[in-house]
Order: C-alpha cells, then structure tokens, then sequence
C-alpha cells in the first residue's frame, strides 16, 4: 500500500468519523478551545538519519522538529501557543547534548511565540527521534484546510521551492563545485524552514485552501487536489526559485527536475478566487515575503504540471533524506 | 545529571512558567476547553526493546502505547477523548503489520471510548518508537495532581504491586519453573497495563494528591513526595500483591525486593484525609477494584519504606525492560 492507502484504509477509519479529525486529511486537527476559538493541534515525528542526516548537531535536529510542526499550524493558519516533546535518545546524548539541544528550543521559543507544556524522554538504540505535538489557536471556523479549493480559483506559493532539496544535497557534500555562499544559504533552509506563520494568520478569510509544502510540490497538490475533489494545472516555468537556487541550478542543470519535485521547502501552496488576488498580493508586501500565482485550479482530479513546450511533466512525491 | 535534574534543569526553563504546563511535575498538562472543562493533555513515548521485549507483538506494542498514556489521563481524574498517533517503523513493518496495530488499537478505542485525531508515520533505520498524545477532559480545577499531598493524609494504592516486573521477566522466559497460569497472568499485566479510569475520576474531590505508577514506587512516590513537598512513610508489608505474583515469589524469594520495586504496574498512587477513608472503600467496592492504604503523608521531603521488624529499605527507582 501507499501512504494514502495506508491512511484512508488502515488510520482513517480509527478517527470513527470524529469532526475533530479532518479525516485525517489536513496538517492538524481541530479541538473547540471555548470563547469562539478553536485548538489546532498537530504531530509531527523526525528521525535523525531520515529528515536530518546522521550526525546533525543537537541545535539543528531541534529546530528542525519545532518548525515542521509550526509549519503545519502556519498551514492551518493558527497562532503558535504550546507544544509537547517526546525524545527517543542514545547514549551518545549526554547533558551537554540535551543542553544544546533545549537552548536551541528555547531560541526558537522565543521567536516563534510558542511554550513546552509536556512530554516525555526515552532512551532508544536507534536514531535520535524527536516526536514534537503543537497546539495553537484560531478562531473558530477560519483554519485552513486542504478541502476548500474551487475550480476558476488562483493557486498561489510562497517563498521558494527547491532549496530544501539542494540543501539536502549541500549538507551531503555533493555541491563542492559551487559558489559556497549559495550553498550555505540553501543548507541553512533544508535544516531550519521557516514556518510561513504570519502569512497562514493573513490567509484566514482569503484563502480557500492551504497546506504546507513538505514532501514536495508533486505529490502535496495531488493531496490537496484530493483533499478538495479538484484539479490543478500548474506552471512548472513559473515556480519561483532563489538567487542561490538559480546559481547551484547554472552548474547543475541534472538537478532542475530534483529541484521541482523536492521536498523540505515548508513554503504554503494555497488556491484563492481571482477577484482576491489583489488582496493576496498586498498581504504579500506587508510581510515583505513574496508569493507567486502558479496555475489554476481545474475540473478533475489530478495536478498537471506544465512545462514550456506545451507539454507536462510528472513530479513525482519525494522521501526524504 | 539524572532524570529530577535533566527536566528540573533543562526541559522545565522551556516552560517559561506557563500554568498549563503545571511546572512539568505530573502527568500530563492542563489547557482550557471552555464550558466549565480542561483538557487533559499527555505525550509518552514507547521503544520496542526498551519498554516491551524486542519482537513483540503489533497488538500489543499498540495496545501498551496507547493504555500507558490513558493511565496518565487516569492519573489526572481526566476522562479520555482523543489520541495523536507517531509511528517510526521499519521495514518489517509491512502493511499486515500495521493492520493488526491498527485492529488492536481499533479494539481499545472502543473499550476506551478513545479516538485518534491526528499524527504522523515516519521510517526509521532503529526499532520501532511509538508515540501517543492523548487528550481527556475535566472539569475546571478538578484534575488530580501530584502537588496536593498533606501531611496525616493516607496513602493509598489501587490493585496490586509487583505483577509488571514479574510479568517482564515471564516474557523473558525466567519464570519457566513457576505455574504456567500464573506467569501468563503476570505477562498479560506487563504488556496490557489496565489504565485504572474509573477511579481516576472518582477521586475528583477526594483524592488530595494522585499519580500513576510506571516506574515503580519507589522513584514515583519520590516525585508525588517532592511535588507535594512533603515525605511519606510507606509500609512495605501492606503492599497487596495479586495471588499470580504470590505464587511466583513462593519459587523465586530472590525476586522480591525487585517486585517491590519494579515499575509497569499502572495502578494508582493516591492520597486522601483519614476521614475520607469510608468514602475511599465505598469507591472502591462500587468499582470492583481494590484499594489499600499502605502508609501516612509526613513532614520531610522523602519517601521511606518501612519493612517488618523495624527497619527501612530503599526502594530504587527502576529503568523499563
């Protein structure tokens, strides 16, 4: 089975149809917080060695772990308010270890607005794995969520896609060749994303559908084209890239496709009517972070992914590191 | 630096002195639900290998990570509600293995009244890590909590001691001389705790201080005592003992100051007023589960075991499988 399978046929039915649960088809769930607001609530795992590679420092794993999960409250467009930690760690992990590894946290505390209620550590054999739950708030009935998307309706990005990808192939060491500014810059992103939050917050009442950009642009709209019983056509010539994206791509064209299809970006893809797309783009130049219209949400059920030429590609789902 | 000193030092500075986070000292955290109720909220992680013997079962990895969280919901007085779910498997874990760990813990959903909301499915290169978040609700201010011990009050403790780590050396196979009945009874306690929520939320109100017991008595009654701040004089001669465990230490005497204590017993550690005694046991008749008084709150900051003819023994804390 797929992971969609795996979901829709062995996890969903767990959920007994509770409201709570989305269907297990967004990033978070939805719990009535009282005072007309609503808890969104997600759980996120990271496994050294899988998201991070093997050896990554204390400060890096952390972040990491919280931001994925503020990733997916940015998605739903919730405030950060708490999150629980559950610690699978080695022996390897000493005090000074952990000591790293909590000031990390409590940087990215202070910055992203966020407090530790709970949890638990263990020790394992295995790989360091970070199990990270955040709670957040929104008021009720304005999350975001996947299913909303209307054929006729602008789909939008965030940010930048690709860096996660050739981050990931910076930190293995398999771009020496390339100017080492760009690198560094395209590491620092696949090992600390930046949760789109105020952009999710500005989103409420204007976006139609959200998500968050983690396994890659292929295989994430397929989710939210499902999500929401719709199609999309996208425009692979439009996808913004980074200055340091474009640099590594110029010495590199054998990774343009790895680039498209990979994952780690954490930026948003959400869908908007077009009479709001004005709107979307002030929200865009008060946070000073830009967005791009990529395509259009379309009859069917599948993404299609122009390229110019006239024909399409498939960007398949990517797993990471 | 131990456990006390890795949380008190490291992890409970992240809190920044958030009230819901109940300075890291119980079982779980607190957040408003409106409507008069908290929410219940708990993270504990499972390792196979660590906390059950490496290569058990799907059944009963899912059953013991769910039930260990639902104790500390049962700890709290919280009634359950819904669960998170991350799950860091190998590959071994086919989809006929994730389909017998769903069907358990689809059977434990309904004798619990528990339903999964939301998580996350990662792969891992180490043994399986499962962790739960599990989510009850109370009403406001009525939760258990280990601070609320005072000194003259009983101490009190539900079903029987010892049968957890009885139960672990069973699985190992040290028990093969013992009566085959009895060692499949102790097994079934070790890898099937009984989260004891029915009389979680009869000692709302009644109860001054409560925790579960996972990691054995002697550590656990440490920490209510340093919580609550005050000792406790405990009398080990008092501690019940289930006819299974009896019948095993009759063969092995040598196993039992580890039955005392062993963790993994997942019954209730309670205190109440004297005079509260009658309604303790009426309780506990109306719930068909044995409570025993076993010793007195006193001044001081530590936990002693009294043992027959006058002495004190110290009872370790006590490291999972």
């Amino acid at each position: 089975m797929d992971e969609f399978a795996r979901i829709d046929q062995l996890l969903k039915p767990l959920t007994e149809g509770a409201a709570e649960a989305l269907d297990l088809l967004d990033d978070a769930a939805l719990l009535p917080a009282g005072g007309g607001e609503e808890y969104v609530i997600t759980k996120d795992a990271l496994v050294e060695g899988r998201h991070v590679l093997a050896g990554t420092p204390p400060e890096i794993l952390a972040q990491k772990a919280l931001r994925t999960n503020l990733s997916d409250l940015a998605a739903m467009g919730a405030d950060p308010e708490f999150y629980l930690l559950a610690l699978a760690l080695g022996r390897e992990q000493d005090d000074a270890w952990l000591g790293r590894f909590t000031q990390a946290l409590a940087e990215d505390q202070r910055r992203f607005g966020i407090r530790l209620i709970g949890g638990d550590s263990v020790s394992t054999t295995g790989p360091v794995t970070v199990s990270v739950t955040a709670i957040g708030r929104c008021p009720k009935g304005m999350a975001l969520r996947r299913a909303g998307a209307q054929v006729g309706h602008q789909v939008w990005v965030s940010g930048t896609l690709g860096d996660g990808v050739l981050g990931l192939a910076g930190a293995r060491g398999e771009l020496a060749d390339c100017d080492g500014a760009a690198v560094a810059t395209l590491v620092e992103r696949h090992n600390r994303p930046e949760p789109r939050l105020a952009l999710g917050r500005g989103l409420r009442g204007l976006a139609g559908a959200a998500m968050d950009l983690s396994d890659g642009i292929g295989g994430d709209a397929a989710k939210l084209c499902r999500a929401s019983g719709v199609g999309m056509e996208l425009d692979v010539a439009r996808f913004p890239r980074s200055r340091a994206a474009a640099a590594v791509l110029a010495r590199h064209p054998d990774l343009e496709a790895a680039a498209w299809a990979g994952g780690d970006d954490y930026e948003l893809l959400f869908t908007a009517a077009p009479d709001l797309g004005g709107e979307v783009r002030a929200l865009s130049r008060r946070l000073g972070l830009a967005v791009t219209e990529i395509g259009r949400v379309v009859a069917g059920e599948t993404a299609i992914f122009r390229v110019p030429g006239g024909g399409t590609v498939p960007l398949a789902g990517w797993t990471h590191a």
